[in-house]
């Protein structure tokens, strides 16, 4: 589940301390604060995401750290720990700048809810953002804490905790090693976001940045590194984050049998027009802008789009991501197309249609049409063929 | 085009050296030779394909080499070209085992071309095959031959030209540099095939493979490696084995828009029962077995089976493959099930039904439902759910 409610009186909320946010996000939960942008919001900014709109993904409250005695711990099993600074991070390592989009797990929730209900905050498609994220590289820390990065040891995972905790649990997580110290792999440990030092809500003072993979293992506020021979034991890691098949549920859900989500799979959505807008009666084509993603650095190869069901395919305009080859391409693809309003609707006032994309990534994995058959318990995953309906309209 | 009708006396057939092969094979196009192996041999054959019946995708005549006088060339673009013959590979690197699973583009066109007619070889669902593959690391002959595998420079492609050729062309094709100097990419000069020598249909004496991508970048026959700054020119490289959206026909058609193919979407498929087979009226289940795979090296880490159209899904049984982690998984993993038959057909003579099946790889992507909106001109990437119809009978 992704809230657990808090009943405490309001002088010891432990969310009595979260920062302020910007009026402009729609909020699936208040505490833990969850909130995202709306569709044209998050399109109109562009590639990179405004701090202050990037959605915002808390799973506990925020916690408040001061940058001149935090330490972050690094443990290689089997060695010593190190304890580093803000300062020594920062003066220890180069810096880095990565262009990467985080994606919750349950982006696009809303729409596998509309099939059956599923345990989940009820995201729309804005549980995505873009960011230039500078830091230093996890792989130097790990190194400098005494990890062997040509070996390929019992040492397969890199684990996170954060600093955000309640009564009972810590937030934590990890990924593979093999992730962690590819030189391609582009891991940071930032701490800035667009230039600025990360916002509270984003991790102050330090987080991880694991580009092409859910943005869960991107751990916020990082208390902990350990490179460790097991997995993350955290509930996130264990107990949540998985994809099951349709037909299980809490009844029969046994969370060992399937591997924690690390890269994520193509998707795509359609920004504006929003659902039920207008089309005018005017126009032959309709405008249409969204976005499209892959994990583990896949690029986005094509876009279609069609406005007749998929009878025919509209092929979009992209924007890829500078610099970033098809097989490390850690950003979003942003794209537009023009869409012909479909014959039978074209100038019939309140005639109602639907436009709908999809997504090919580098590996031409593309989107599955309907939400049921990826349908599962936590309604995690979702990245079916995104549909936005539209009504013809005469007014000007 | 799959191929070029060669017109000649039988005297001068380019194809009148080609090899003997085995009679089971299901033969797409005689000249030159494309077969495959019928769906229960290649299932009942297990994880590893005999060579003898592994799918054949030739492009021109199988060219007859002495691997006495055997020389590879290999040229890094700005230095000298090296010269190496069949024992200098063998003698010089070390060896390297490899299991890996090879596909063609065009596996599965058959269902596809029932949507809409494709320019391509009529492959049903055998157009791959699972190896213990044996030869030397690409990226140590790249290193031999002067080639700098720490360096991020110009070199971004290594192309690959074989010794097949007709009047007019040779076969050929290039990898991204990354995945050719990957020390976990896996990428082999191989010249045994489980055990055995290459045969000659699959590229005696020395062949590429390139596990996890399209099997067309596995060159065989290998004449000539380039590390170079551009891609191969090669037709199959540039003018072939490329996704199109359905709306791309001949006469629209621009091969310059598309990405070459390297890795492959996740696919399945059903290898029993076959295609109208038999269900007994006295079982209540059918036992269905079948592949599952996916480029990349992303494993499988789950397939789903339906007898009702999606209503319900069996999770199988995976077999996945030995000593190769959700990462680095080149091969294949075979897989069943016992399936209901559902209640509208248990026991009814006559009934039929239809059993279909989708895999989900270790980056959660899965296949989509439906051939028409992957449809395109080329026939390739055919990876929606593998449907089998199935007719319940009383005979014992
Ligand atoms: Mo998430
Ligand atoms: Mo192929």
């Amino acid at each position: 589940e992704d809230v657990v409610v808090h009943k405490v009186s309001a002088a010891d909320d432990p969310f009595g301390k979260d920062p302020e946010r910007h009026p402009a996000l729609i909020v699936n939960s208040a505490k833990p604060y969850n909130a995202e942008p709306p569709p044209d919001l998050l399109i109109d900014a562009g590639f990179t995401t405004p701090n202050e709109i990037h959605y915002k993904r808390n799973h506990l409250p925020v916690p408040e750290i001061d940058p001149e005695t935090y330490r972050l711990q690094v443990e290689v099993e089997g060695k010593q720990c190190v304890r580093l600074s803000l300062e020594d991070l920062k003066m220890k390592f180069p810096h880095y700048r990565v262009a990467a989009t985080i994606q919750c797990a349950g982006n696009r929730r809303e729409e596998m809810m509309a099939v059956k209900p599923v345990r989940g905050l009820s995201w729309g498609l804005g549980a995505i953002s873009t960011t230039e994220w500078t830091g230093v590289r996890l792989r130097d820390v790990l190194a400098y804490a005494g990890f062997d990065l040509n070996e390929d040891g019992p040492l397969q995972h890199v684990q996170f905790e954060g600093l955000d905790r309640d009564m009972t649990q810590a937030y934590g997580g990890s990924i593979p090693v093999h992730k962690a110290v590819d030189p391609h792999g582009d891991v940071l440990l930032a701490f800035e976001m667009n230039g600025e030092p990360l916002p509270r809500d984003h991790g102050f003072p330090v987080r991880v940045v694991v580009p092409g993979v859910v943005g869960a293992r991107s751990v916020k506020w990082l208390g902990k590194i350990i490179a460790s021979t097991g997995e993350s034991q955290n509930h996130w890691q264990q107990k949540d984050y998985k994809g099951f098949s349709p037909s299980v549920d809490w009844d029969t859900v046994d969370f060992s049998t399937a591997p924690a989500i690390q890269e994520l799979p193509v998707v795509s959505a359609i920004c504006a027009p929003t659902a039920h807008a207008l089309v005018s009666a005017h126009e032959d084509t309709i405008p249409v802008r969204g976005y499209a993603w892959s994990g583990g650095g896949r690029g986005i190869v094509r876009v279609d789009v069609t406005a007749d069901g998929g009878a025919t395919w509209h092929t979009a305009q992209l924007a890829p991501p500078e610099g970033q080859p098809l097989h490390r391409a850690w950003a979003w693809t942003l794209w537009e197309a023009e869409v012909p309003v479909p014959e039978g609707a074209r100038g019939k006032e309140g005639a109602k249609l639907e436009i709908a994309c999809k997504a090919t990534d580098a590996s031409y994995n593309t989107q599955p049409e309907l939400a049921a058959p990826i349908w599962n318990l936590r309604g995690v995953l979702t990245n079916h063929w995104h549909r936005v309906p539209l009504v013809v309209s005469d007014e000007e």
